[in-house]
């Protein structure tokens, strides 16, 4: 079969209309979190409901089936296989769903994400509870249906990244932990006693807001984010919505926070520079979306931290900074800038305040329970003592109360199980491709002094994202990095970074 | 049959569909306006392709006929009798239109509009006319098929304005030039006059965009339009989009001409508030839309015209415009504010640039060539000539060239013909709407000099917002104003104003 056959290119078709209505639903709901006046929620449901029941019947249209069904009997090669079966993985799932628990698990995280806000408010499990129980229940149903019945959790997992499973990752997250929890407590005594003595990272503060929006934008640009194919907004929570042309970066202002602001920019912009480099021709299919969230979060994450939290990054910003800010840096060395950058809190409870060192301890910790949850060894209803104990184990603290415990997070008031794991496992793959890129390009990081970034995406974009979803996030790493996926290169960075 | 008829609440529920989807592409269209990066536009176009396809299949689904036939033989009545009626007309449109048809006008439009573009760029006329006789043996083919192959013209305005025609409105217009020319010939005079003795408007220069920004906010606000349920943005063009609880005006600031800002937000909160005060309960069906584009324009002049530019709109606004702007303001009177606000251009050739008095001139001038063309009366090719004799007749003067001639508008690029009318429609609506209200809320003006306009617009909502598309255009006035719809009302209006 060539990729002239007549069915393949029917298939081509129906999937890029699956794409193009997927495009449509994103900058509605891009414009939901951006632009949405207050009173217009109702209606933007409606639009939203109605648009995934239009999907739903693009993603199982028969002329579909008909197409691929033709093309998996005419023994599709190369490039063909691999669209060819991601298109019945994701058929397969579709038909496979009743349209009845597709719309029950939207109801469900609707309501589960008020009754959720209103139980951190009160630090009070148990008003949360039953919505996490029938997410739950909802998730089983489903990886029964779809054949996933004595492994759930893998289901969960491989909706965010295809291909990997439970297994896997739990040996990884094993070999990270046997290594980071000692490090974590290493630094925490350092920085303990750094904070006895008096130091602390200098409080940055009265920063223009309308001066951070320039500089967030001339910075992502100049890593090279093309402004041509996309924007940068304001929303409650930083997010990247698009792909191809029309990437959509977020983040928010705070005029006694701007490393917030920048930060989350860059990190947006890494998302951002992954959607704008894949390949265009073949959008919609395995071949131009992206592999999986994990490795999707490893090009947010290693321009946030490797890059950006660099000394030579901060050898090229500091002038063009200092002159965006003149009177708040007044007196504020390059030093104190950079210690402000990189600052370590010991033992934080929350999740997204973390840093570098300990953000991993809270994805081990996620995924050690979701694990537990699905496999049925955990109840719902003991869930929050096993948080906290493992807390404890694994950051050295235990929350005072939930909602600095296991009602921080949103993930799990709309039933998105498996997806915490991916943060980490970018994390990893970051560090990896830090190490294999530094190899590549002798002197990168003396490119970064002077501003240019343009090595390292050409590599990325090489190594990475002309991709596509061809491999799954091992795969990937080991052809990108000639290594397999391991907790060494992270815990080396981290040592390199921030050890005792 | 009652409403609770099942026939009938499937009517409903499919007409709701084609209602959210319509606003699905709202969004879409607004956000291409506003926010879509520049390397974005053929994959917006694709989106915009693939909801069109969508939105026709929800147009012309079988249950949708099959629903329609079954209310339509147990006798609608009252209510429901409109609806369906509506319904059946948009419908039978639909289905006698095919696709081809449809796709080649939607292609025809894209081409058309940048031969438009270059053309009046090099005031070529003889480069667009083949796209204008493309787009007119379309409508001819159009109005052939939909049953108005012997007045293809009034099919045309029956799409902006369902119910009116050429011949009512030539009428009309007959009778509003009769008297319109000679009033502006009169004021052209004063002008002149005026000017020959040094006498020139203040000019308004160096006002802060932010400030613009603050002041177009609040007064739209003040006059009623609900930033609950809708936005202020910028855009090229300013526009007004969306309905119900989502309504979208965008406007465009320029620190050196500042009225422009001003007028055009409140032009299009004008549209914006008859979109809001629709009976939400019916949106999607004819008693929740606009009656049309002449009454839809008659609002937003009104509020424009009649109000916003009175001396006791600025009897308000004065000093809160003054603390906005008190650089540029320092020494202009208010007196010369408001000369500025009713600044008179004579002989003006641009339509979009021109004053109240000379607005409706370019537009009888229209009607009268599109007529014409309809009629096989005129070909394209003479089409500039006589665009020059019937200016000349109107508004005194002949355009040097094409580009500030027969070249000056898009709306035919894009196959909109009989969408003119209904800007002169609007202000004589808006001419009566405004006797009316001044009858029915005596000390009306009182009301502006202290901010307040809650009465106009509770009357407004009363009289035209809550009765949807129920009545065509003369009816509604005839019920609104107690007055069958003329000239006579714009004409005093004018000459109270502006008359020498």
């Amino acid at each position: 079969m060539t990729t002239s056959f007549p069915a393949y290119q029917e298939l081509l078709a129906r999937l890029r209309r699956i794409h193009v209505l997927g495009t449509v639903t994103g900058v509605l709901g891009w414009d939901e979190q951006v632009n949405l006046p207050p009173g217009a929620a109702a209606r933007r449901g409606e639009q939203m409901s109605l648009l995934a029941e239009l999907a739903h019947a693009e993603a199982t249209a028969p002329a579909l089936g008909a197409a691929l069904a033709d093309c998996e009997a005419a023994g599709p090669v190369g490039e063909a296989a691999v669209v060819v079966a991601a298109a019945r993985r994701d058929l397969d799932r579709s038909v496979k769903l009743p349209a009845d628990l597709v719309a029950e698990k939207a109801r469900l995280s609707s309501e589960a994400y008020h009754a959720w806000a209103a139980a951190r408010a009160a630090r009070d499990f148990s008003a949360f509870a039953p919505y996490l129980e029938k997410h739950l229940a909802l998730a089983l149903r489903e990886a029964e249906l779809l054949g996933y019945g004595d492994r759930p959790y893998d289901l969960a997992i491989d909706r965010h990244d295809p291909g990997l499973d439970a297994a896997r990752i739990g040996a990884l997250f094993a070999e990270l932990r046997a290594g980071l929890v000692p490090l974590a407590r290493r630094i925490d005594e350092r920085v303990r006693a750094e904070r006895a003595r008096g130091e602390r990272p200098v409080a940055l503060r009265g920063f223009d807001v309308d001066a951070q929006r320039r500089v967030a934008r001339a910075v992502t640009a100049r890593l090279g984010f093309d402004y041509e194919r996309g924007r940068l907004d304001v929303s409650l929570h930083p997010f990247c919505e698009g792909s191809g042309d029309d990437v959509r970066l977020t983040t928010r202002f705070d005029a006694d926070n701007p490393l917030d602001s920048l930060y989350s920019s860059i990190h947006e912009a890494g998302h951002g520079m992954y959607e704008q480099g894949l390949p265009a021709q073949h959008a919609g299919t395995a071949l131009g979306v992206a592999a999986g969230m994990a490795v999707h979060e490893s090009q947010s994450r290693l321009w946030e931290n490797q890059v950006a939290r660099s000394r030579a990054f901060w050898t090229w910003l500091e002038p063009e900074y200092r002159a965006a800010f003149p009177g708040p840096l007044a007196g504020v060395s390059v030093d104190a800038l950079h210690a402000a950058v990189n600052e370590v809190e010991p033992g934080g409870l929350i999740r997204v305040d973390s840093d570098e060192v300990h953000y991993n301890l809270h994805i081990l910790l996620r995924f050690e329970l979701e694990k537990r949850l699905f496999a049925g060894e955990l109840a719902v209803a003991d869930l929050p003592a096993a948080w906290d104990d493992l807390c404890e184990e694994l950051l050295g603290r235990r929350p005072a109360h939930a909602g600095e415990g296991v009602l921080q997070d949103v993930h799990w008031s709309g039933g998105a199980f498996g997806y915490f794991p991916s943060y980490t496992l970018g994390n990893m793959i970051a560090a990896q491709l830090w190490v294999a890129a530094r190899a590549a390009l002798p002197g990168l990081e003396e490119d970064f002094t002077r501003g240019e970034f343009g090595r390292l995406l050409g590599w990325l974009r090489e190594t990475v994202h002309a991709h596509g979803r061809r491999e799954d996030a091992f795969a990937l790493t080991r052809r990108a990095t000639g290594a397999e996926l391991g907790a060494g290169a992270l815990l080396a960075y981290l040592q390199e970074r921030y050890g005792a």
